[in-house]
């Protein structure tokens, strides 16, 4: 942490930075410029992210040096995390592929899905019983018995499955079928929800808020690290711009940088990264080239009667294409599918 | 809702979509163009939000009309909703100012600081005893003793309470303190809460979430609304942009746009829209210009040594200055304090 | 100027940054932590922003201290700069207001617009005669009989004029006509022109790029100061977000931002700001209660017809109203007007 | 266009905005709502974009339908565009790779980078004599020497050249040089500047804007097409958003959007668009996995030394690897490098 003095800041409101800094037992460096005095924090200073030094007279910033994440931080783990889901490895060469509907609808739906996407290659089933929606007036997901259709579809295909979890009093009941939990965008700074998660002993899932910084979105991996639970991915799924084009914009920057900052798994979503389905597919390629260790992807049968997100989800024909592509890229990238 | 067809739609494609309209018990309006035929759906059309006409073949865009919320729109209700807490009433023409902590960090401050605001003028107190933070390293809040202690500066000063509820399971124990609910900005899409607190009778009081648009924030409200809570207010607390000079961008313009859009009192909080306190007055004063029905603003008595947000919060004497300019604006503009 | 080197950064690697600071003329403070060295540099490293010690083997990040105008800062230039135009103060006690429409269209429409918000109490004129338009396809303004209809009504009220100038080979000809070139919003980074207006000797409006930053408006104005004119004002008129429900949304923070950063007027547009004549009145009021010295607002006597930005544009009656209660709350904010 | 009405227009309000359409020479479609009346204009509306519709006493909001650019689009030239430059074929099935420094900084530095990227197999070579700086002070380019080392360069390398063109007057003689005009991103709405080098018949390259839409930089490209000049091309170089850990947020959606709805050749700029050399490869495969016709990045033998933008340039060596993992992507997605 570095404390940049006012130009006009007087010796005393120096030192009374300095004195306070030394009182909670850190070491300073001063530097006099010829405009600014700066006072630097020997250390780590981690624990003096509480503390206002901003407030103190003669105080002009504050700037903090150190990445506020610690386990989900490459510095301190470098070899990158593998995480086990019945059998399948997330995180190392060979890239893992999660694919389903939006949402579980019906039991013909999803076993129909299962087996599509399962045939074209997927490793896991994706689907919500419980789905987050703007408007109250929206379906908002056929709950416990989604939860019976997901485990009834694992059964038939062998894939594992996620599932997203919205409250933290529904950790237990989800937790009884899933495989993986799920922490959507718009819960990602739900930090209760995340303490939760993290008490359990599952994978969790943990998808970028849709205007979470790429640090913020490794804070929320902490979250779930710091209660102990040590199977955390991480997911850019698409911020919020100013572009209305698309639903989202995926920023394919995060991917790259995440795998240089952190050793947990890095996703994308390209069905919410973008929202329109012919923009899957280009986004998704172009994802897997940038290094990002597997996708999650929305397929649906009939995607005009999906009961949410059909414009963003594929057919099952046009998935398999997808993934016959991707086959050939990942050989180009150095990676197996 | 209008779904504009591609300039090379078949006769065929257009069709289909007029009778998928028609099939959900709706009035279509055909327009022919000379590049593009156009598909009006006539009448109140929310109940067909849940389907991908997007998806259908030929169809180049949706464009939807209504505004997607009812209860919280002025269309539906005009006159200006007047929420009372203890004898204070919200939304009419007196100006409503919450002022308190970021947190309650100890006896001594809470009533300290209740004092101080009590005195300045201020109709309610603000303290958070759970706080939501980015960091799972950094102070979360007293916790139930922070509630009692609220409890107990009420008690004090005679000035109702507000205090943040994080999750649907805490609703029942903060609803034992509280006056009124407060539903962050990270927990505004946490549409699990919103419903907890919208099947209670205590007020809640919405923060506008960080990339959440004007209408998003209703649609939260809405969600609180329709389980038969009526007493909602919402708040503009700044936005997430690319400016990084201030902590937030406060969004200066939904307060009176939110003003033409609902019939709910509109609140604004200079010293999250801003992250810094020496801002906190110019644009407390340019929200109560612009329209605000009231405002929040943190106030603690030794900001330097806050355990939160110090960098943001008045000291008490800046905040009777600014209360005493704020009586002067007030009259201006035909309000009162 | 801070230099962070990587936790695994070596002697060597370290030494070779401290080498090249040296080399360029600078003295270095080296703090050694336990994470992290970090290497300050002493004194007004401005010169140095041309050095991309980023690349150096071993650096995790540079941070910069110190801000990188310097004409345009209160630093150096403790009191306000008050510009004069024809008689005209800005940026002292008094509040300027600019009105008029977005372009001149006529001769009639100018001059029956510039009597109307002369009477109403405006104290600068605005139309544009050249407009920068999205599409090459829609009104671009009547050229050079604009400016020649704008010294008429210059004439007939006495208002000075303000108007637009595009390019740098147009600042002669706009410079015969107008008291004070306008830099607009898309131009603010179009370096050439600046330092065109920057070599002239009238005063200078330069508005806010829909992206840029409080610091960026800063250094265009440097640009031109630094061409020896130091008649500059500068004007936030509304950066673009994610929010579509108004035209752009008008930052306030940035007013009383750029308050303690220059010592240049600031100027607020609530026209373009908002994009709605509805919100204009509110969004003018917010601007002044929170410290800006003057406003510019489009007036047009029949809105529905212009050329231009009708849909912002008040008409004359409701700018006299708006101006009525500007003055009330001029006079509550310490003001005149 | 669609014309939505307020749910309280008056009969009168209805008619007279019908009328106002059918004296612009205009068909309208009436659909009477049960909430609203909803007017539609029959045909290529284009004309209507200067008129303000929304001004009318009644008005609740116009929707545009029609994509506001002709000769870019698709819909009016199916088949890719294929831009010639002395024998290099832009926008067909081969990718084009244009590399080169930031700036023309000597005539060692450029001829040594020319047969570096020649050698790696580069098909234009890129470098500006005259730079946009954000700062007066720092350095701006070495003018019309830099375009007679660039013209060495081809000489020597037979790499045609590409250079930035920043002011209408300097588009002769840049236009002696250069093999293509660049339109910096912070030039893209230069509109004096488009009209300009849309006069020409040398190719035109456009990149996006920091804070424009995808729409508004094809109607970039329509200012440069409308003055007759076919050969342009377009680039998504990174966008303006919250995130701060890269300098920009590449917006890879932009690429397949814009593929669909424009016949022009789409580029990519890894380096503004993340602004850290380390991340230039990966995101330079995920823009060619996503369908880019080509990519732009800055290659400079010493990054640690250049005059700009080091901190996003690859070293000579690096990009032959980059061009290598290039050609194997290349063939996996169905193109040639």
């Amino acid at each position: 942490m570095i404390v940049v003095m006012k130009s006009l800041a007087t010796p005393g409101e120096i030192n009374a930075v300095v004195n306070q800094i030394e009182t909670l037992g850190f070491q300073v460096h001063l530097s006099h410029g010829t405009e600014r005095t700066i006072i630097g924090v020997v250390g780590d200073d981690r624990p003096l992210q509480n503390h206002n030094f901003e407030m103190l007279n003669g105080v002009e910033k504050v700037v903090r040096i150190l990445q506020p994440f610690k386990l989900a931080s490459r510095d301190f783990h470098p070899e990158n995390t593998i995480v086990e889901v019945r059998g399948v490895q997330i995180g190392g060469p060979k890239l893992t592929i999660i694919a389903g509907p939006c949402a579980v609808e019906s039991r013909s739906q999803i076993l129909e899905t299962a087996h599509a996407v399962k045939e074209a290659g997927a490793d896991i089933l994706r689907a919500g019983a419980y789905k987050p929606r703007t408007s109250p007036y929206t379906f908002q997901g056929i709950g416990e018995e989604g939860l019976e259709l997901l485990a009834e579809a694992r059964e038939a295909t062998g894939l594992p499955i996620i599932t997203e979890v919205m409250s933290p009093e529904a950790v237990p009941l989800v937790g009884q079928y899933t495989d993986i939990y799920q922490v959507g965008a718009r819960n990602m700074q739900n930090f209760t929800l995340l303490q939760a998660v993290g008490k359990t002993r599952l994978p969790v899932f943990v998808k970028r808020g849709l205007s979470s910084t790429a640090q913020e979105l490794l804070m929320a991996a902490e979250y779930v690290l710091s209660g102990g639970n040590h199977g955390v991915m991480v997911c850019e799924r698409g911020i919020r711009t100013f572009e209305t084009a698309t639903r989202n914009t995926l920023d394919i920057n995060a991917i790259p940088l995440l795998k240089q900052w952190t050793h947990l798994p890095v996703f994308a979503d390209p069905s919410h990264g973008t929202g329109k389905w012919d923009l899957v597919a280009p986004i998704a390629k172009g994802c897997i080239a940038a290094g990002a260790d597997g996708l999650i992807i929305e397929v649906h049968p009939r995607p005009e009667q999906a009961l949410s997100d059909g414009a963003q989800s594929l057919k099952p024909e046009r998935f398999v294409e997808l993934m016959s592509d991707l086959r050939r890229l990942a050989a180009a990238v150095g990676r197996v599918l």
